[in-house]
């Protein structure tokens, strides 16, 4: 019936000479849609052929959404959503037991929490250098890290912050991811207690939390972190220093006035009482003393959790507060660890803060005085390098390759301020649409930023994109900074979730894996205990639980029928088979809330009471092949008391010795074809093209799986069991199939990669 | 302190010298970024500057992640994900008790499922024509459809089908929207008990449901929808006749050898024993006339729901079979309904049946048989207009505007076939990357299709992007079809879910709304009991509940701080004030599991039991202003036995009258900057440019709160009461910071979209 033969040949034919015809030339395209040659210009700057790669990776929060958000640079194309704090279907995350472990690590004095609200993103660094390797994100709502190994960008741990009931200056890390700092916001009592708001300024607390980080199995510590604890300040953004400012960190935040509103207590609300004053406190904080001080004993345990009082801090000299205009938001430290520029977003200046200014300050001892607490406050005109007026409501800056370059958000004027923080000038200005939130140029928060690009996070998106509906998607704008002057490349919408900060990599420095090794528990990184080999498939009875140790492989579950009975719990444990690389399975099952994501190697489980008898279908929601829909099953859930009277069946299609000699031939002729293929193939030179390599090894695993079900046939057919044997010879040739599918993708990706013919080498 | 005057002016003086600078040229960047000609060629044809609008908008499945997404053709930019079986945070889609009512529609025997494999959008119609209205998708794991309002984009309706426990051939709609067909897939019992799999070939069956749709209230009426079942085939896709078809719909089959198999049963899996057979059957059924028989009473009722067994579609003439080649998976009428084009993905041909014919057999009686269930089978060849060899693993066919001319998805070949369906003849093959699933055209299911542009839904992208881990991206590939040879455009990453099919309308059809009226419960489409005035906000105390009506405006909460007893049912009833577009805020608070999205005028409520004492910070997500930070409140739950003893609380901040005088000083230069701002809007045509406009009834309302705070600053002042004097005073101010900002924003717009000066008019 297929004629493969002739569609091979007339498939080639057809390629040579699809190229050949007159197109619309760029001018007319031009006049078409209305572009100017500056359109072409930023089009020709962002797009990227197919097949191509960005230069630089995006990490982005996803705001409320809970996700992290992936992106390449300079075409915008979002890559992948990452499930952190809420459950999503499609990664399984939430769904399968190994990934509700971890999300369980995240709740809140005992509650299910099922969303987060991320704020910032954080990659992990070696000498201050990003190393590709992990990536950190807090959520402000309920203050947890999440740590994500970006070797399969997967969420691996979620710790919940012991004393803070809200934070928002995290995820920043020290120079070689000793530490991950996460800053509190909204002050509230480190105890989990009632305290009535008339006691805030005596029993409510900011602070500063460094959750320690172990490289070597890539989880936070939480028994070794600790907290050092501040005023009742609303603590924001914090970052480290790095080179001479290595050990110390740097918190800014707002409402120092330690307003408490309420129109409904005849209050003016929060937002005048927490911006009445024009300066607000910069906490500088020595860190790797702070830690020194919890190694000797001197912490007190809150909620089972070291706590550094601010008394103790005071009194070893580890915290001091500078004053800073006016409701600060960002605080960004030089690549150089050298300055810091903190922004006041009710103010129009960015200050730029010497580092060497501060601890000449601090070794003087000479302060303006104290606050409330104790805490020593240096004079800001000590310690600052200098001021400049960047625009109406500045909030944060990012750092350029080129010396003493910066730029600067600039909210209420909605645009971005480049500068220059060593001679304190005004650079450039550029409009942006609308409402800058952060910004970020490329590795712009490492010892070695890069410059070339950078990433306007605006808030509101209002008439940039087709609207749809009352709920708008915000804008990311790609600006160019390689020249003088800034110029805007492209609008990006976002599809999900309000993303406040973003972190971007050299992609050459991102490492990660295509597969897992096999039987693998990818949310504990180890071999799983349920990893199934192919032919060891198995369901285990013990009284009211019914387990299963499955395993999937293009086109079929094992098992394919699961019996329970009713109230049974059932534990179903599958491990992906495939080794070749997107050869992802999904499982998904009617009316029991069970879907799975199996990538290569993966193993998962899913753990539920089958307590109501019924027939429960489920199959495979990736379409993995051309029999993608035949990968199905039952799970069947019996009554208790069910009499089973009738085990006779009745069969559907039945099928004759000329039925199976049909198939037989057929699967010859298909032989002859898939030979032809492979001839092609290895007449090549595919082995310089390692995607062509991999699909090779996987046609050979189809054809060797092909050859076991080609046995069964044999063995049936002798037995003149020619049901058994025809079905057999189809199932022979279901993996013929896969394995020319395989062969003909391979095939394709030479003749569009160049590749030779071995003989013309 | 804020020198707006200067800074208004510099703004002004560095937008103009902005693009004077010379710029890297074409050619340069070309060289630097290895482009080809064709590939600017593609860009300038994808690229959409800032500003401007896609042609074309998709809404595609989002596969098992449970959503819809929603991209821009040809910029392919993903401009929404709307939720619909799946909770998603940033909507507050499964927070708020309003969206919560819609998922709890959902449950399936009482069981709530958090997630959806979304499969097929179908837009409504009107005369066969995408009217804009209305999005429906179904989910194959537990079958339902979900109704989305195209006014606000917004999941408002799920039903669950009440006899199928798997569904796939849903959702097509009828030519103005009658019926919306959900075809199922893994047969089984329709009552919701236990049979055995012995029992297969008797009780096991499938169907296709025919849901009826109530455009007056925009929700689907279960009271009056029907079932045709079917037998234990596995029934694939569906789509609606048209036009002389109209009155009859079509579904195909797989696996009509009712194959069950089981490799630990000793039987091949159910990919061999289903693909067996060289045809399955199409269902062809004529609606109509079954709608009229459940109106004469001559339907089943299986789980109360109106089902016509097989035994009476037989008898009543309303169902026929005919063979089609090998595990079809589409099927897809023409837009003038004469033909419907069918492909067996194990066959290399697409198949072209004729309504006429299928009529002409129908009205002879010459049928070559019965199935084993008494339909009548129509001979293929009676059937067939033509049959065209287009490549191995057809699956599903768009149609373009052009006369005659088709797309068919080949998914071994990874390929996509334009051909000639009236003559029977291959016009030309691209290959795609990789392994295409569905494609769309635009409007290419409509009785209009558009042509211009083809998506290729792709599943494998292996090698396409920069790696992400073992789970890719899937691929949607855009092709330029306008010309005689198809032409590849764009590489689009999918990074959420694995999309089935998509639909795309031209965007001029779709007017969405930019909020709603004040105090809207946007799922009942109905003013919420709930909605609160400005002004009348309140708390509401019985026994062992508190009930909160509240609202938000930038940027503060009403009520800042509530207080309620350990253990009391608490319920948040909020309503979003704002009038101006995309100003949403959002409202989490910490370890409550409390999440929820404000769009402007809507009403949304949470409900949970304040079962911990303790202090619980709440702040608004959205970053909506300058003040956004400062957007906060405290629920505090005091312990049932808590005495208050310390009712008398310590301030913060204290201000005197300097600093009221201070503050107003302030202000009223603030003001001067904003006459001046305002002056230079009103100066212009600003009336031409809708934007602009709601941008200044957005300022003129802040204008307004201003002097509401004005006015208590100025009351507060004649008694001396100098801390709230100044605390309102910088509330005043915080109302002229908003104003400065819209005004900012329209100043932006005018001078970037050549508004002119009216006097130069």
């Amino acid at each position: 019936m297929v004629n493969l033969r002739k569609l091979v040949l007339l498939t080639a034919a057809l390629a040579i000479t699809a190229n050949v015809f007159a197109v619309e030339s760029l001018e007319d395209v031009m006049k078409r849609r209305g572009l100017t040659e500056k359109n072409v210009l930023a089009a020709a700057k962002t797009y990227v052929p197919t097949g191509g790669r960005d230069e630089y990776i995006a990490f982005s929060s996803g705001g409320q959404s809970g996700h992290v958000l992936v992106y390449g640079i300079p075409s915008m194309r979002i890559l992948k959503y990452i499930a952190v704090f809420t459950p999503e279907p499609w990664q399984g995350y939430g769904f399968d037991d190994e990934s509700k472990a971890v999300l369980a690590e995240g709740k809140i004095q005992g509650k299910d929490i099922n969303y987060g609200d991320t704020h910032h993103p954080a990659l992990s660094e070696t000498d201050g250098k990003y190393d590709g390797k992990f990536l950190f994100i807090n959520d402000k709502a309920n203050p947890r890290i999440a740590v994500i190994d970006l070797h399969d960008f997967e969420t691996k741990q979620i710790v919940v912050n012991p004393v803070f009931k809200s934070s928002h200056g995290g995820a920043f890390v020290t120079e070689n991811t000793e530490y991950i700092i996460e800053a509190a916001q909204y002050p509230a009592p480190f105890e989990n207690e009632y305290v009535p708001l008339e006691k805030f300024n005596e029993r409510y607390r900011g602070g500063m939390t460094y959750w320690k980080f172990d490289r070597k199995i890539g989880r936070i510590d939480a028994s070794k972190s600790f907290t050092v604890m501040a005023p009742p300040y609303s603590q924001d953004l914090s970052d480290f220093g790095k080179g001479p400012s290595s050990g110390w960190s740097f918190t800014n935040s707002f409402c120092s006035e330690r307003y408490v509103g309420g129109i409904m207590q005849n209050k003016p609300p929060f937002e005048a009482g927490c911006s009445a004053k024009d300066t607000d406190f910069l906490h500088v904080v020595n860190w790797k003393k702070a830690a020194e001080l919890v190694a000797a004993g001197k912490a007190t345990k809150i909620n089972g959790h070291n706590v550094i009082t601010i008394e103790t801090a005071v009194k070893e000299g580890i915290i001091f507060l500078i004053p800073e205009p006016k409701s600060p938001h960002g605080v960004d430290v030089s690549p150089d660890g050298k300055y810091l520029i903190v922004s006041g977003k009710l103010d129009s200046h960015a200050s730029v803060f010497s580092f060497a200014k501060i601890q000449a300050a601090i070794q003087s001892g000479s302060f303006e005085g104290k606050d409330n607490y104790g805490i020593p406050i240096i004079k800001m005109q000590d310690a600052l390098h200098l001021q400049v007026q960047v625009g109406l409501g500045p909030l944060h800056t990012q750092y350029d390759s080129k010396k003493c370059v910066v730029y600067t958000s600039i909210y209420v004027d909605s645009q971005v301020t480049k500068w220059d923080y060593c001679e304190g000038k005004v650079l450039d200005k550029i409009s942006i649409h609308y409402n800058i939130g952060h910004l970020m140029t490329m590795q712009g928060d490492s010892v070695e930023p890069e410059g070339k690009y950078l990433v306007a996070l605006n808030k509101l998106a209002i008439d940039r994109f087709n609207p749809v509906g009352p709920l708008h998607p915000q804008n990311h704008q790609l600006i160019d900074i390689s020249g003088d002057k800034m110029e805007l490349l492209y609008d990006m919408p976002l599809p999900l979730g309000e993303p406040h900060y973003a972190v971007a990599i050299n992609a050459k420095t991102l490492k990660p894996g295509v597969r897992y090794r096999s039987g693998w528990n990818s949310r504990t990184d180890k071999k799983s205990k349920f990893k199934t080999r192919a032919g060891r498939e198995k369901i285990v009875r013990t009284p009211g639980k019914v387990e299963v140790f499955g395993t999937t492989i293009r086109s079929h579950i094992t098992p394919e029928i699961i019996e329970v009975t009713e109230g049974d719990e059932v534990e179903l444990h599958f491990t992906n088979l495939e080794r070749a690389e997107d050869e992802t399975h999904g499982f998904a099952m009617y009316g029991q809330n069970v879907n799975l994501s199996l990538e290569p190697g993966k193993t998962v489980s899913t753990t539920f009471i089958a307590d109501k008898a019924g027939v429960y279908p489920y199959y495979c929601t990736e379409f993995c092949s051309a029999l993608h829909l035949e990968m199905e099953g039952y799970l069947l859930v019996k009554p208790k008391d069910y009499n089973d009277d009738t085990k006779k069946s009745s069969v559907g299609a039945t099928y004759t010795k000329a039925d199976y000699e049909k198939q037989v031939k057929e699967n010859i002729a298909t032989q002859a074809i898939i030979d032809q293929v492979v001839g092609i193939i290895l007449g090549q030179n595919y082995k310089d093209f390692p995607p062509v390599v991999a699909l090779v090894e996987d046609a050979v695993d189809q054809l060797g799986f092909a050859k076991e079900a080609k046995a069964k046939a044999d063995a049936a057919a002798a037995k003149e069991d020619w049901q058994n044997a025809t079905l057999w010879a189809g199932q022979w040739w279901q993996y013929q199939v896969k394995a020319a599918d395989i062969g003909l993708r391979a095939k394709t990706y030479l003749e569009q990669h160049g590749a030779v013919k071995l003989d013309k080498k």
